[in-house]
């Protein structure tokens, strides 16, 4: 089987087993059990009788088994969740049986103790140069395919979409789906792969790069595991990104000092391989990230306006307040990040001062006398068409913000003149961003989404998510 | 009249005029009309008959007139919304009349044009040592009084609190209430003070300082207005941060070059007196704040924990991942605020050791395998109880993350232990902090600000605001 083979039946499987179900922890379950077909679906448990009296209804139609050896042989993707002591034992069996991809739960591995070191030591033997099978852990929260119909998490959408994720943890896995889910970005795939024995991020971001359904890449990486060295693993990561095609976010924990001493104590994998890090930030096309809020923006962002060309770091803000465009500018600046915000020059600037009857022309543009929604509309176009600004970023609180219980006629005009802002950027292939208010309601961000409008909490926020997309359309890194 | 019997008149008035009162602006008279005794609240308008017959309900009881010079004399405070050609002849009637305290939410003056700026230096005139009558404004959104039972906006809390606020920006003062408000921070007042012709941000902050019903001061500020020489109103302003006694957050827009175009084309006020702003933020008690998200998560911090006395600039960090301590610490680091995260010392690491079967005790403390809340909340008072150590941030995403549809029973338990994690803190006097993804629900935020815990979006942003309460509580500026 080659590798492409074994991510088939990892992220499409026909057969799926779950060993080791737990009635006290049922919510596990209610991905696989809730999506995936029942009939080819297996559970293993100690716990039959409690299951079946507990949870009737739930389980109803799925073969449920007491002992591994029951269930057939050559299973597609299996999860492992038993406890560390009977772990090799279950994975010898599941060998045996010739199970092609199995996702180890488990923890209390490597990362725990000196038993734990040794379990890990033995189930990396078992998976060197295996031919039949692939690991994905131990000590992780395991895989997420919508297409594929499973879930390791019963929250995350059912909705298939085109971002990838490989993370090295779980908890962060859960943070960025559900936050993006809820920003109206959707995932090919996402991987929680704990301490990557077998199957490594480079090996997700191999598949994630060849992939048709996956068109950018995220991945949370603190280092590589302790069972290889250090130096060849990290290089072996450094080829993948090179030989990337994709947009690739890579948010990189243990940058600080004291991040690198949080990290070592995680998953027992070196973050300090900075000699590595240095290269793939300067030699591959990778997007450095240092923040999960920055993850999110930069997905949102390329979700939205993927094909937007910016060609300047340099934006046109919008505002309706003094205030906000001088704190807006200020984060901006703080940001250190090289983002000009450029004033308007001639001949453009006159021909906007025509427009309107006193006040200034600036950048950030403020104009709270200028009635007309089509007088202001063609100043902004007139602005944004200026070959040195590649972007606008607009402050608004939406509809709600125009008077108390606007009527729907009020509503409709706001978004309509929306979408004439956006089609003016989308044509001259700039992105059009917005800066929302932490206060503003539910609706008008669903609503946006609904529209492909891309919303960020801070004019800051917005710039430096553009900045990602303007330095990955106009990379500076070697190609050697 | 003394300067804080003005204040009395413009915080706490008696009666209350509303010159200029549109029907198609009528969200503009809510926050007086529905709170303010409407005997001894005086509407004047050109469109009465209009406001009675689309408003009947809404104006009922309370005094209407066609004229100014219909309402009794001597009004306590009036607001002013007429067009800037009837701006002067309408303060002037009021001046006549000895009006006491006068918000002139009109704009299109010093800010605007020439036309504007002739109408501003007039202004300023009527009000320069003017004996009887005290203006805010004009071009602002005007006061905010809870106790005093009126606000320009109808949307803030008419719940009253301890902090009071002076602004320079409408838009931003609207922000910062309703954020704060959210948050469970309240208010004695609030001041859109525009373009200071008359009472200036000094003035505000003098009368803060002495208000009893006032316990912390936020302030944004530009610039000094161009009606007076800019050294000897940075001068006053700088005399009353030095007089000042209370916590005093102080945003000042325009720090960064591009900011300070911005400002200057905002209010026309000058935002580059550089040796002043310095010479403020060396020598008095005042924090320095860059952004409306560290103000708001300063003043939650203010709110929940003034009585703290953190001795060090340095934290315990509480996870439940090892990816959230790593992003954590290394965007704490990212901070340069000096913001420590120490290592527990021995003797106590050792006794923290002996109290786990295995594992590592790091700050971050990350202990996925100790299951019993008691032996976590014993290691948890061991560690901060550290001398070294003085304040204590929790990643919690509440008892939503305890597994699906949690019953009472556990959602009671979590907040009876998060009850003990405060309490060993506020024994200590140290601050008890969490960190909330921004997923949870609002529930739990309520819940929250119910038991006094203050809630941040991210360690970091918890870090920047510990940071400045620990500044404050051990000022190094030179008092002299």
């Amino acid at each position: 089987m080659t590798q492409i083979d074994f991510f088939e039946k990892l992220f499409y499987p026909k057969t799926l087993a779950f060993i080791g179900a737990n009635p006290r922890r049922i919510w596990h379950l209610a991905g696989y059990i809730n999506r995936f077909p029942k009939d080819s679906l297996y559970i293993v448990s100690n716990y039959i009788d409690e299951l079946k009296e507990k949870h009737e209804e739930f389980i109803k139609g799925v073969n449920i088994y007491a002992d591994i050896s029951e269930i057939p042989d050559e299973i597609d993707h299996t999860v492992i969740s038993v406890s560390r002591n009977r772990l090799l034992e279950t994975i010898k069996t599941c060998l045996e049986k010739r199970f092609y991809t199995i996702h180890v739960f488990s923890a209390g591995t490597g990362e725990f103790d000196e038993k734990g070191f040794e379990i890990e030591s033995e189930l990396y033997e078992l998976f060197k140069n295996n031919k039949n099978s692939r690991l994905v852990g131990p000590n992780c929260m395991g895989l997420y395919s919508p297409r594929g119909k499973f879930s390791y998490s019963g929250g995350f959408s059912e909705q298939a979409g085109n971002f990838a994720l490989v993370s090295q943890s779980g908890d962060l896995t859960n943070r960025i789906v559900y936050d993006l889910n809820s920003k109206g970005v959707y995932f090919s795939f996402a991987a929680s792969v704990g301490n990557s024995i077998s199957l490594r991020s480079s090996d997700l971001i191999d598949f994630y790069n060849r992939d048709e359904n996956t068109d950018a890449i995220l991945s949370y990486m603190e280092g590589f595991s302790q069972f290889r060295k250090n130096e060849f693993e990290g290089r072996i990561f450094f080829e993948s990104l090179k030989k990337n095609k994709k947009p690739l976010l890579l948010l990189k924990g243990g940058m600080s000092e004291l991040g690198k001493r949080a990290a070592s104590s995680h998953t027992g994998s070196l973050a300090s391989q900075d000699a590595i890090w240095n290269s793939i930030f300067k030699q591959t096309n990778a997007i450095p990230i240092v923040s999960l809020e920055e993850l999110v923006d930069t997905a949102v962002l390329f979700r939205f306006c993927s094909n937007c060309e910016p060609k300047h770091n340099s934006i046109l803000m919008i505002t309706y307040s003094g205030g906000s465009s001088v704190l807006g500018v200020d984060s901006i600046a703080r940001l250190n990040a090289g983002i000009d915000v450029p004033a308007i020059r001639e001949p453009t600037h006159s021909k906007m001062k025509e427009l309107i009857r006193v006040g200034s022309i600036t950048n950030p543009l403020d104009l709270p006398d200028v009635r007309d929604e089509n007088v202001r509309i063609e100043l902004f176009k007139l602005a944004v068409s200026e070959e040195y600004i590649s972007g606008a970023i607009r402050l608004t609180g939406g509809p709600r913000t125009m008077g108390k219980d606007p009527d729907k006629e009020v509503i409709d005009k706001f978004y309509a003149d929306l979408m004439r802002y956006k089609e003016i950027c989308t044509k001259l292939n700039k992105p059009f961003m917005l800066t929302v208010p932490s206060t503003s309601d539910e609706d008008f961000r669903k609503k946006l989404i609904e529209l492909e409008i891309p919303a960020f909490s801070s004019f800051s926020r917005a710039a430096k998510a553009f900045s990602n997309l303007y330095r990955y359309k106009n990379p500076k890194y070697s190609e050697t």
